[in-house]
């Protein structure tokens, strides 16, 4: 089994402190160590620096190399620029496939939060189990709220044939449901997030992209005749112009069959804007949570990032204050997904020292 | 007539930008210029340079000189430390009676603004008249809310024996009320704000010392005694150690008789916290009022001050952003009086960097 970590994103939701030089990924947003640093650091011991894979924009392969120095550089899959998950997991496939033709391969993320690394490595053992058997798996989350910022997976019959792990039929992948429709699936104790971790061989998920995405699959075929050959790297780059933007959600699980899920109760969360801090992060006796100083006068749940100056608050509550050095940013905790208004209108205004 | 601009305090609700260092009057809070600078430029011409005496600690003079290089350092009245306004206006009065016996002293304000300087200067010489009838006069600013952060002068009959002014005699001083009693002096409209600026023959405001506060007024003839004496700072820091804390309004003016109330329309603010500056300067099209770079999403009514990074905010209304460098400010415009609580717990903590 080897682990794949998807690492292209930016997280803009995440601003002032993710930039395009600096994405949410190779931020210190939970601990000391980076997103990306924990995504390697909770596979151990279950995976060997060797089996694990990273795949990433050219721009950002540096610093991660100096974060994760245990990392090969030749265990970086690079894209020339994205395209979503379904053509990045493909590309992916591809070079795991030369290299071990039997290899599951377990989808990741570097920019999620998994508070239960050991519960965790165990759902990843034995979704290589299922994974063995030919199916597609993903690891699903129980929901403790009825998020609108999260995909679902509606679980269908209990899987009879899988030992003593907990793992069950998929019926249908739904896309980000209005609040109405998530308190719906909620209720019915029979929806998880959809994490975005997927378990499976790369032989089964090469099918998966002949059928449902040929026009992609055979993208990828040209780009795989020219691996290891002096033309790679122009083959990919000159190909890679014509992928379209696709979702591996939309593109393949959607329609697939033989997918399962695997309930994994591991502390996860996407740390999608600055609110997910507020409830990740343990906060003081009124439910601030701070790095760095700050002097709050009858402030409340309030989340304050501030390494370098004092902030001092009076009479806030569920407010967000984040101090990026040469960018500030106040909202309430209820608009953190408005951030990305922000990122929109400095791109509008071609202000690239901000982004 | 010689003015006497008071400029002793430092306006803690102004934090982060009033330090000890920096007090409010001279940062350029309202316009390019100082409140400082603003409050010696707005007596041009009706005072001539020679005629402007300023009192402050000691620690402001050399940066007031620099600010106002016109005044010469002659025209400083140095407190050994600040008691108030009653100690600062009779120690004033003396050296003001030492330079002219007949003189009428129009005590002014070195923190507060006047958006109408020409109707100011007309009010003053009104208001000189009327003093050298031997009227103790002070300025009423006609309410244009029920503040309940400013004192409050009542009128009582119109003075009839002072030509085309229109003056008052003056009932009663009253300290700040609660907002339901404030609402009853607005409805009677015979209540003005208590500006805090008199105007008075010295002679005049000595015998009031004399009679109402009589331990004040023999510290002070002790004082007199050493001017223009090789003893003279010696004896003031002596004799200044003992004096109690009194202000003007309690000491004087609330046992006065013979006090006028001149209703000066002259724009007047004590900008009193940051609040003050959504109500007095102008704002774009959403009310927010913007010193630097802002970038709002659905922000309104909100003062921002950063000159020296990007504040972007998403959701605001009626909130106060400020960014002093090393210490940044955010509360909700009808919190902006307990920014005093702030400067209190970090004088509490010893937190001197930030005082």
């Amino acid at each position: 089994m080897y682990a794949l970590i998807m690492a292209g994103g930016v997280g803009s939701r995440l601003w002032p402190r993710s930039r395009k030089q600096t994405p949410k990924q190779l931020l210190n947003l939970i601990s000391e160590q980076t997103m990306f640093q924990e995504a390697v650091a909770r596979l151990d011991p279950l995976f060997k620096p060797e089996q694990i894979f990273v795949v990433a924009s050219a721009d950002y392969v540096p610093t991660m190399q100096e974060q994760v120095p245990q990392l090969s550089p030749q265990n970086y899959v690079v894209e020339p620029c994205g395209h979503g998950t379904a053509p990045c997991i493909g590309l992916a496939a591809l070079y795991l496939r030369h290299l071990d033709p039997d290899a599951i391969m377990a989808v990741l993320t570097a920019d999620h939060f998994i508070e239960k690394g050991e519960v965790f490595r165990q759902a990843l053992f034995a979704a290589g189990r299922l994974a063995g058997q030919g199916r597609l798996v993903t690891l699903g989350i129980q929901p403790s709220f009825p998020a609108t910022g999260y995909g679902y997976i509606l679980r269908a019959e209990e899987l009879a044939d899988v030992g003593d792990v907990e793992a069950y039929r998929v019926k249908r992948f739904t896309e980000k449901p209005d609040l109405a429709t998530a308190r719906k699936f909620l209720a019915t104790g029979r929806y998880y997030w959809n994490s975005g971790m997927f378990i499976w061989r790369v032989t089964d998920v090469m099918a998966e992209f002949r059928h449902q995405m040929p026009e992609l699959y055979n993208q990828l075929v040209e780009i795989d005749a020219a691996i290891g050959t002096p033309q790679e790297k122009e083959v990919l780059e000159r190909v890679w112009q014509d992928v379209e933007n696709q979702t591996i959600d939309y593109g393949i699980m959607e329609g697939a069959r033989n997918v399962a899920v695997i309930p994994a109760d591991i502390g996860w969360s996407d740390v999608g804007s600055w609110a997910t801090l507020l409830d990740i992060l343990p906060g003081d006796g009124e439910g601030n949570v701070v790095t760095g100083r700050h002097l709050g006068v009858d402030t409340k749940r309030t989340l304050v990032y501030s390494p370098h100056r004092l902030v001092a608050t009076v009479g806030l509550e569920d407010m967000i204050v984040v101090d990026a050095g040469d960018a500030l940013l106040v909202c309430p905790r209820d608009r953190a997904q408005d951030v990305k208004k922000i990122v929109d209108e400095l791109n509008a205004r071609g202000e690239d020292t901000y982004l």
